[in-house]
């Protein structure tokens, strides 16, 4: 049974078990027992795998921030005004986290304990300072306002955009989910309207 | 030394204690054991003042959910049109998070699984109703957009507000907190700003 079970894991189902575990305990809270359990196969199997649940958080938030950074990397986001840029990355955003849930869900709550977690805080940074120099940019060339200071623009931003993992589950296979129906589509364009346009209906 | 240090607390001062153990810990991780060597006084002292910990979490939790429900009876919160009403909720939101920013921060991480927690979260949604309906009627009015449904731009909305306990520290003495000196008006006026009126300059 163990040894049937053991074959259908794959280092890709493992990590995804893992990515599970650490968000429901926290990865400080997290121990190879619990990743045991949790995948139903040996401790020992497991390090068959990985060296440790620190290689297991290192390919998780990896994962998220290769999808993050790959954003800033396509046609849309390197031509073109640089309000036309921004819009397209934050639309991007949105439209990886949803695809990536757990994935960028563990990003976030990475607080800084070990090696890995100061590292992928480290990347956050950076690919946070990458979206606010477009936005520094778009506020050059006068399409974004100028009376609200970048760095506290971009936070506010991303915290709206980072909040969707606070309650956005997939729809299930009645098309339904927890969410109760809303679509990606219609989550990447309400952050992309409110962010770029606000709440106030054009006059 | 003991009763010395004792007679030093108030239920305030050990109110504030307790939440900042609770949002280090989680409310879960957090034992008596822990509040007492945080407090600097022994178990029954605090058995003086609490019948245990969950007291501590509720009257915490009150105490951000007072200030928040209050808001709503403000005058400026009950007079005007739904828009303008709705604006200067939100401008008093951020204002309370910033005054109250543990007990709101540790409102904003409850997660169920207390009688209290329960009661929290409901408390919670039942204000998110309030603001709700707010938005709602100023759509009716025709002040807010209608392309973006009422309860996703709530979501949305309450995502950059509440993720302001993130990053927002208060000033110290030297007027230049963790935050970089960046003050509470220009805060609350950077929200108001995105989210009624976007990042896009106004043409």
């Amino acid at each position: 049974m163990t040894t049937a079970k053991r074959d259908t894991y794959t280092p890709e189902t493992l990590l995804s078990v893992a990515v599970q575990v650490f968000i429901e305990r926290g990865y400080d809270g997290t121990s190879m027992e619990h990743l045991s359990k949790a995948a139903g196969i040996s401790k020992s199997s497991i390090y068959h795998h990985v060296t440790g649940k620190e290689e297991l958080l290192r390919r998780a938030v990896s994962r998220a921030l290769d999808e993050l950074f790959g954003i800033l990397d396509e046609e849309h986001a390197r031509v073109g005004t640089a309000a036309e840029r921004l819009e397209y990355v934050v639309r991007r955003m949105v439209e990886v986290l949803m695809a990536e849930l757990p994935y960028v869900t563990l990003l976030l709550r990475v607080r800084g304990n070990t090696g890995t977690e100061r590292w992928a805080l480290e990347r956050r940074r950076e690919f946070d300072h990458r979206v606010a120099a477009l936005l520094k940019d778009a506020a050059a060339e006068g399409d974004v306002r100028a009376d609200v200071e970048v760095r506290l623009a971009t936070r506010l931003v991303f915290g709206m955009i980072n909040s969707i993992v606070e309650w956005y589950r997939p729809d299930g296979p009645d098309g339904r989910g927890a969410t109760g129906g809303t679509g990606e589509r219609e989550v990447v364009d309400a952050v992309a309207r409110l962010v770029f346009g606000g709440l106030r209906r054009a006059s």
